[in-house]
């Protein structure tokens, strides 16, 4: 492999799809609410995403197994008649230069493009550094008839401002380029910790939007679970970066050692 | 989109184009300079460039949409028979390494020399560090010959000493092996500060040199404008390097958040 | 030479090799594991990995000559009938950065695809933060057939954890993309010193899964020998780093000095 | 351009060209003695290197005109018959990445494989960290044979130890893959400052080496010009990399401003 590579299931066809991005980010809002519309929709994984700019690290599993850090495609066929496919965007990481994130970026929408989609719905969290009792979803559309489209569905738009840092942001911007549409919906979050009522908010506004049923019995059994993860992963990314006590846990990353 | 693109209007024709660049710089001047002339003379978006050395990030708009980082170029057509028309360059940001600085430098020389162009000046401010009462416009240029030309018209020459940073040495550098010729515009300035009286004494040798008029009354207004949205700006990419308060809203750049 | 290039003896042909890989990290478990393997087998070096992400300087030798950093592959035939030969990589230095170590390990992959290898085994250290008396290896496998192979040796499963950085996991991480399998075998070590012990560990476990006999007299001298290089790479590379009086020797890194 | 290019004048003939290098370095030492060697030999100037790893700013000359940073190739042609031409390197700079190192030096190779040379000099400065009264010429080369072939001139090997790092190291050692040969020859120097009683002892030795005669008298005059020039370059790329006072002058480097 060179740069990023899609190793995708043979023979996927959907109808329509709509992209869903839940990769790592603030309050891993977008995360939580990706990795639960998974589970609840028994998505099947059609692709994994592999990177020479993730770590260069694999993960030992309980199992006595390892794996690469990657991210992950998964799709759902609606079985509604006229009803959106949806394919479902998860992994450990995100690239962090500029250069990476354009490249998987760019990879990840030619597997849609492939796919025939047309419309994106990044998901993540806005924080707003305090505790929000009764968080809103925001909006940041890439065109208008989409703000117009979404506001029905409660989203609030014009208020976010600032910036969208990386896939959530990059994904609307390149594949408007492409002639694609859609919007990242942000759950008002506090920023400074994990939060599952956020990314709830997101799921319900997300729901309305796609017209599907999602149940919210299982979710913060499942919060938990990706806490644990993120925990370990945060600590192991950590090691790459600086050595320190951690880095004595397998193999260091200078020249020598 | 692999590196830096040009995405740009089909069909636009120029007779002897000359290159104006006002890219983010030393006092803003050359920025100012620059959008001042494209609204007075009411010039039209011809291309904008994309680049995987940009942030990775999109700017979110009050109107609730959002927008990449990138650069604009605009044409102005010259009414006057054998007047030169111009192609200026406006954008949010400049690249940062140099490798990065040197690709962007070369893809918009690309889309310069298609449009047939041999003339360049690059548009900026010159640090003194001190408060300049009367600016002057120090020059640098690519050939014995510019210096002499362009002394005509009031640039000084042979004073400003050091090295120019960025498109407004690059531009003229690479244009040279290209066999373009050109001059970089200093203003005077403090160095400090958004300086829109330098950025008016370059306004007004510019329009010397391209025997233009160019009305100076809505100057002052739209350097307030700019100054807004460049402190934006710099807040903005600021999240995007190293995380803090500001990178609480939107996603943050780290592997994991 | 561009990228990362293996110069290779022709007409080298193997059956069914195994790699072992030996780079520096943690505790030097690996190196000085397979280092003594390649003596003691009177292995043959078939290859010379040469990258442009090793560090841009040569080594002055005793002698007088001069040789660029680099990684070396040594090949061994087994002279049972229907044994793995085998292919052992060493080198001075492993390289830095994630696209670095995805591009050297996939160019030692595709030289050992080549060679039809299928089946590979990384060998390292794994940081206890304390002295060990007895130290077992623990293991880390590409699939569960593995795990249980591996275990009737004494390889120790399911209790690392935590991440392997650098080759000794992206070899097996990348190797499982092509359809190959192996396993990371670490011995215990503290983490913060070479041990030879550990490394002794190592390669008991290793040649009863081989079932190969290596001696283990000479260890300890060899372990000297690579002591006192490896403190001579430390050094030079922290000049190529940043300065100081190191860097006096040769000439220094800076765009000037 | 992309990456690193050779502007070269056409139609240059040279029987069996030797090359030297003299890039800066420690102490100067390479520089000042390939610098003189080009004034005193009259050499002609046969190509230009341009690197998009170079720092990306211009340098402002007194006279009014600008130009890029380079590295230069000079050729003097021996009138002796059966003597060796020269092809000699200077420049204002040397990149500082490994990947930009390799990819300069590479592209100067194959320049002059093309002149099908076969034999490089670099010259250098060794820092001992105190003052030298009667400089030695220390040595480090590609083959044993240059070894002793040199050694006859009075270049001490065997001595020098560390690394070279830079140009001067990686030349040899890459030109070695391809079959040259060559010596780095390291004047003995202090290291904290320009040396060119050390540079003087390099321009000694290396005449005899290439049986030419080297008038020594205007040496100390154009140390003092390359001093100058040094130390003004040493600013200008300082502001480059991070701000500061001088960062006022000139266009500055973050994405903003």
């Amino acid at each position: 492999m060179k740069g990023t590579i899609v190793i995708s299931k043979k023979g996927v066809k959907l109808k329509n799809p709509i992209l869903l991005e839940g990769l790592p980010g603030i309050g891993l809002v977008g995360k939580l609410a990706t990795e639960h519309l998974i589970k609840e929709l028994k998505a099947e994984k059609v692709a994994e995403i592999y990177s020479e700019h993730f770590p260069h690290q694999v993960l030992m599993l309980k199992k006595g197994t390892l794996r690469m850090l990657k991210n992950r495609i998964y799709a759902w066929k609606n079985p509604k008649k006229g009803g959106n496919d949806l394919l479902m965007l998860v992994g450990d990481i995100q690239a962090i230069t500029p250069e990476a994130q354009y490249e998987v970026c760019n990879v990840i929408l030619d597997y849609f493009e492939k796919m025939k989609g047309k419309r994106i719905y990044t998901l993540g969290g806005y924080g707003v550094g305090k505790i929000v009792e009764d968080p809103r979803v925001l909006g940041s559309a890439t065109h208008k008839e989409v703000v117009e489209e979404l506001r029905k569905y409660g989203v609030v738009f014009g208020e976010a401002n600032g910036s969208i840092i990386g896939a959530a942001g990059l994904l609307l911007g390149l594949g408007k380029i492409r002639r694609m549409s859609g919007a990242c919906l942000m759950g008002e979050t506090h920023g400074g910790y994990i939060d599952a009522k956020s990314a709830k908010s997101v799921v319900k506004v997300l729901a309305k939007i796609l017209n599907i049923k999602v149940d919210l019995n299982k979710f913060d059994e499942r919060v938990k679970e990706t806490e644990n993860f993120m925990k370990r992963m945060e600590k192991e990314i950590e090691k790459q970066k600086g050595g320190g006590e951690g880095a004595m846990r397998g193999d260091d990353l200078s020249y020598i050692r």
